[in-house]
């Protein structure tokens, strides 16, 4: 499973206040740990304090790539900010991302097209997030058909069916896992899949609990990637068994040790 | 989910000890024991150590009895065995278990019906375990077809696809997930689903790890109960987990506390 680091967010205090005071340290102390612990992408979000996003998104480009040579998944509902981090990316990128809107779909695509990037498409659109998987699919095949119509390369763009907090949207829980199954029958080759899995579980009590147990079932119904917290041992252990029990991986006795030291 | 407490088997040596010596004690023990775990079934096997498998039955289903009023899952290849616990049965039991053979399912279906219990069935004949789902589903189809010729409700049917230790038939493991999803679309009422969980991870090092994160899986593909390790506090927490992420159960932030105490 592709993990992408999630820590390098403005929600986080420690990040709100290093791009605030243009301070890179605690920005790449997060970007050398998440790459040790095995992160196959760095996110990258500006939160929603900052004033300007298109300067803040390039200045944190800049800072990450001092300290890790990781791919880059630049998360902003701001495209003018991800077309500015784009074009000081010295690997290609991952767009997050794009809601089944037309002309965000247009703008996006044609971006990615441009800067050889992959794309993070949500399953919601003007009227927010369906709650049943049937509608979710209609959106997904959305953003495949529009995908294919810029020419962008089917396996690059990742399908997040969204999941909500288990305590207030707990009946889309079985929808998302639902989607994930369907997404995949959608296009030849067919789309990835990724999900923001922290979401799962905020506001929870046992948040480590909830996101590893959403983590391996989604996985069983086709789950490929996620923005996850790539610190959390157990979590990767979990995944490092999924991957095991899926037979994607070759079982010895230290599978858990070897998953985490190939990440 | 439904789980059957695994302690009361003859493979294990402290039972194998007091079936031979006809020592009620550590039997009733582990059946107090699973009990106060949440166990919703006992399943009983005398083990393969034993000469004389029909009375040791009767005497372990008596033994049980006077320790715990939980109903009783016979396990047994002997079906004059199981045949001689059934006549002493004060609660309706479950039959552990019958292949796809004919006249194995004859002779099973027709006990099921004769002492009101239910059923489970193990997608295998005489050739052995298939490899992969399709084959597992064309004998699990049998079974119900089977089970319903002879007059028992389909929801009395437990379809065991049979998951095999992960370190030798690791290719079996993403064919029972595909069985588990496939066997729900068999029949209205479909048969319910079951594993014998702790096969999975006969022989490996990480044994609870590796239990939890299929049992979950599973559940995310439609399994209905196991025959577990019912005193494995982390896999009740993980199996609680799931359940409120399959909107099974109504979240509270004690939801793990709220399963156990409800078990």
């Amino acid at each position: 499973m592709i993990i992408i680091g999630e820590r390098i967010n403005g929600m986080f205090r420690d990040i709100a206040r290093a791009i605030r005071e243009k301070d890179p340290n605690p920005v790449q102390e997060w970007a050398k740990e998440q790459e040790a612990m095995g992160a196959d992408y760095l996110d990258l979000n500006v939160g929603p304090a900052v004033d300007d996003r298109v300067s803040a998104m390039k200045w944190l480009v800049e800072a990450v790539q001092e300290a890790s040579k990781l791919p880059l998944c630049l998360d902003s509902t701001d495209y003018d900010a991800i077309e500015a981090g784009l074009e000081v990316c010295r690997n290609p990128a991952m767009i997050n991302s794009v809601p089944a809107i037309q002309e965000k779909m247009d703008r996006v695509f044609a971006m990615a097209l441009k800067y050889n990037t992959e794309v993070i498409g949500l399953a919601m659109n003007e009227e927010g997030i369906p709650k049943n998987a049937e509608n979710r699919v209609a959106l997904a095949m959305e953003l495949v058909a529009n995908c294919d119509a810029h020419g962008l390369s089917l396996d690059r763009l990742y399908i997040d069916p969204l999941v909500l907090p288990c305590n207030v949207g707990q009946d889309h829980g079985p929808e998302v896992l639902e989607t994930l199954r369907q997404v995949k029958l959608l296009s030849d080759p067919p789309p990835r899949t990724i999900l923001g899995l922290s979401n799962i579980s905020q506001g929870t009590k046992d948040r480590e609990l909830i996101n590893r147990t959403f983590a391996v079932m989604a996985m069983a119904c086709g789950l490929d990637s996620a923005i996850a917290d790539v610190c959390d041992q157990e979590l990767l252990a979990a995944v490092a068994t999924a991957r095991i029990l899926l037979n994607m991986d070759i079982y010895c006795d230290s599978y858990v040790d070897v998953f985490k030291s190939l990440k």
